[in-house]
């Protein structure tokens, strides 16, 4: 390996490891009260400065975070709707919208910490839109699209809600569960692909629910 | 008016000052960003420490915050309970749970902000704690056992889950409303009362969805 060449996997495993140890900071201590430092310290590195050689800003290392998972977990979804294809299975559709975070987190093994910072990040009146540019593209505009199709008689305004609805279910329940298996809390279901039946039952049946004129 | 009395006088305006202004800071700005001295500032209090004076740490202003909104929350809800009776009907239950939030934000007139505070809690992981012991008291129980009782068939396991998917979409989309209220940005319900409507329907939908035997 030429001499630039070892420079550039050292830097690619540090940051590595400083995502890895941010992660998990920010999972179990919330994002606002750990510092640059304590990630740089967490992540092995002599430098305190670390962090903000390799990200930039706080805001730069969140994002980063957020798109290791949002990749692979937007990959699952683009293959879930290609099956999909024309369906008129709501269920089918519900399934794309909450079936790949939780095999996502499966993938991962345990103990994983991003549910619960993604779920941080969707109530913070700043990140929050941060996190749903980058983890809420086309491929869950698709999976709405599809749901649609099977509902066409639902008002505009009602899609929208439920729409609004299922992804702070998605984002909150798995965040949840993530919690209780760290915890070592009982968890309703056995593993992720039990805890997505679960809830994609419980989100199809909000889809199908007669709307309440008003 | 006797000079104790007066005093006390005083000193309940000043808390009621601080907790306006937290609430709203907290709500705007995020709860681990803003400081004791920014609310006192904004509470219109010359001296820095007046937040640790009236409350001691953040930890008891938030509760007191929590407090101040989950007392009438909770009133409401007592009131719709003793209503609902001994219902059959699904959707009354789910009106327990779901109308004193919105009835008491409706209360409050323009613009609130608890909802996002409440939801910021909810997803940290030490805060969450503090939120559950304050704001999901026996009246959340009765109303879900009033549910329950209308549920027979269900899985012990999966009513456990649809709670906690029913607290979530309660806490979090009361909070997207207010912020979208906030911000100015179109909102699918007209109101307050139209918004539970909504949110009534999708979690009776929820609720009533069968379950997928795991």
């Amino acid at each position: 390996m030429v001499k630039g060449s070892v420079k550039a996997a050292r830097s690619a495993e540090t940051r590595e490891a400083i995502l890895a140890a941010a992660e998990r900071l920010f999972a179990e201590h919330g994002v606002f009260v750990v510092s640059n430092r304590q990630i740089s310290e967490a992540a092995g590195q002599g430098n305190n400065a670390a962090v903000g050689y390799h990200f930039g800003t706080k805001t730069d290392l969140i994002r980063a975070i957020v798109r290791r998972h949002a990749e692979p977990i937007d990959a699952l979804r683009v293959r879930m709707l290609a099956r999909a294809g024309a369906s008129r299975e709501v269920r089918d559709w519900v399934a794309c919208l909450v079936r790949p975070g939780a095999q996502h987190l499966s993938c991962l093994g345990a103990p994983t910490w991003y549910a619960r910072f993604a779920a941080q990040l969707m109530t913070d009146p700043v990140l929050r839109e941060l996190m749903i540019d980058e983890a809420f593209g086309p491929s869950i505009v698709n999976s709405l699209d599809g749901l649609n199709r099977c509902l066409p008689d639902l008002p505009p305004a009602v899609r929208l809600e439920r729409g609004d609805m299922a992804r702070q279910l998605m984002v909150h329940t798995l965040a949840e569960r993530e919690r209780a298996l760290a915890d070592g809390t009982p968890t309703v279901h056995a593993d992720w692909d039990a805890y997505a039946d679960g809830l994609i039952d419980a989100i199809t049946g909000l889809w199908r629910a007669p709307a309440t004129a008003t």
